[in-house]
């Protein structure tokens, strides 16, 4: 059983149903999809990470840097498209969705129904089950295809998202490390008492020096105290590399702080 | 006038109110309000840019990319207290809030009102309006002290966040460049076609070389293709800096695209 960050039709249960034969069980919260697999009351989970209009997921970082039993088990890397979903294109004067939703799709709407006014919602999901559930035809939502099939309505236009590759980064998170597989990625995050000038590059230097391409890297203030930072990086290679092994052993002598939160198969 | 991420008792607005004389106009997104500054319909704006539990805001970050016009000001941190606003403490039995807030406050209502059922609203602020509207007794907000004074609610507990230090950083836009004062920060931003090992320790070198402090970095996908990544900085030092503008001339020789988004006093 698979917890998904829901609700049905979200872009997290297309994902889902792309990837996984799993029964899914849908959660309203990221820290709840996980907190279910911790209890064993699911095998694993599928989560948002990173997205490039909203950034970093903070929720699912946090919860894998301060809870010890979950692991980044793979990762999932799909293009967002999204609908204009109701009745009939000519009659609309409101569209509801979620404001991130509202904002991809800003250009579009601009151009094709200016005067339309924007109701926001709590998710795209939301929105549709609302223009059903309401039966005007003034009424529009913006969400995926997914989500206008599982409340019965029309895509009126599809891929109206104003950028060509809006995509979502999602991982599965599990109990257990993916092995090796020659073509994988790890996730670290790190955290050091010091701030003086260069050991960030001391740090990067380490990975320089034994040929490891960083795919990522994020600093992020920590809760504690002001200016204090998390560091966040992904590179190429798997924790149980000799040079990864290397690479992380003498990290952890410069900082105060260091944990893997996963190696996988790398997909982009 | 100063543009603001409203409604009125948004924490955005507590922040303007506390830092300015201006008399505010609300925007219900950081692009509206942006816009309004970039059409001189107001002098300035002030909008969140980083959050201690939420990360990055994207749409601050990439409206400063991509839009030539404005730059940050100033910064200004402030602690974000959520209070429970309601009737009588006995007698909830729903929380309504921003998801966030929700989450923030999650050990203390599980500890508190375990038994609560939690409905998300848009922000905290509309949570407010709605308990107010609705004068329910069973019906509590968490949002914060201002907006129980805006609303005419009473607060029942103060401070109920999970963690103490829960910062916004917030950055006031404009169209000028602060001019130095001996104790500043610098935002840039740059973008490279090159994905090799080692590129970013040679950019940070060029920081390490030159005793420059780094203050933040982040990575985020750029727009364009998978696996592309936008790099933003802050350092200590103002743009005018013979050292800030030597560094920022070799480490532009190594990128495709570099920009400054502003130099500004250094608050925290």
């Amino acid at each position: 059983m698979l917890a998904v960050l829901g609700p049905e039709g979200s872009f997290c249960d297309i994902a889902a149903k792309k990837n996984f034969p799993d029964k899914r069980n849908y959660y309203s919260t990221i820290s709840y999809a996980l907190d279910s697999v911790r209890k064993n009351e699911n095998n694993h989970a599928l989560v948002p990470l990173e997205n490039s209009f909203q950034g970093t997921v903070v929720e699912t970082l946090d919860y894998l840097t301060f809870n010890n039993q979950l692991k980044i088990h793979s990762e999932i890397v799909t293009p967002i498209k999204h609908c204009l979903i109701g009745y009939s294109l000519d009659k609309i004067d409101t569209i509801l969705s979620h404001p991130q939703a509202l904002a991809q799709c800003r250009g579009w709407i601009t151009k094709n129904l200016p005067d339309a006014r924007l109701e926001k919602t709590l998710s795209t999901s939301e929105a549709v089950k609302k223009v059903s559930e309401m039966k005007k035809p003034n009424l529009a939502a913006i969400a995926s295809e997914e989500a206008s099939r599982v409340y019965g309505l029309k895509i009126l236009v599809s891929g109206i998202q104003d950028a060509e590759d809006n995509i979502t980064r999602f991982v599965e998170i599990g109990r257990k490390v993916h092995e090796p597989t020659g073509y994988d990625k790890t996730s670290i995050v790190f955290y050091s008492y010091e701030n003086r000038p260069g050991l960030l590059w001391e740090i990067l230097g380490e990975f320089a020096k034994r040929n490891i391409n960083l795919t990522k890297i994020e600093s992020r203030p920590s809760k504690k105290v002001l200016g204090d930072y998390l560091f966040y990086l992904d590179f190429e290679g798997h924790q149980e590399d000799e040079k990864t092994k290397d690479c992380l052993g003498m990290i952890k002598k410069k900082v105060a702080f260091l944990k893997i939160l996963g190696s996988y198969p790398k997909k982009y």
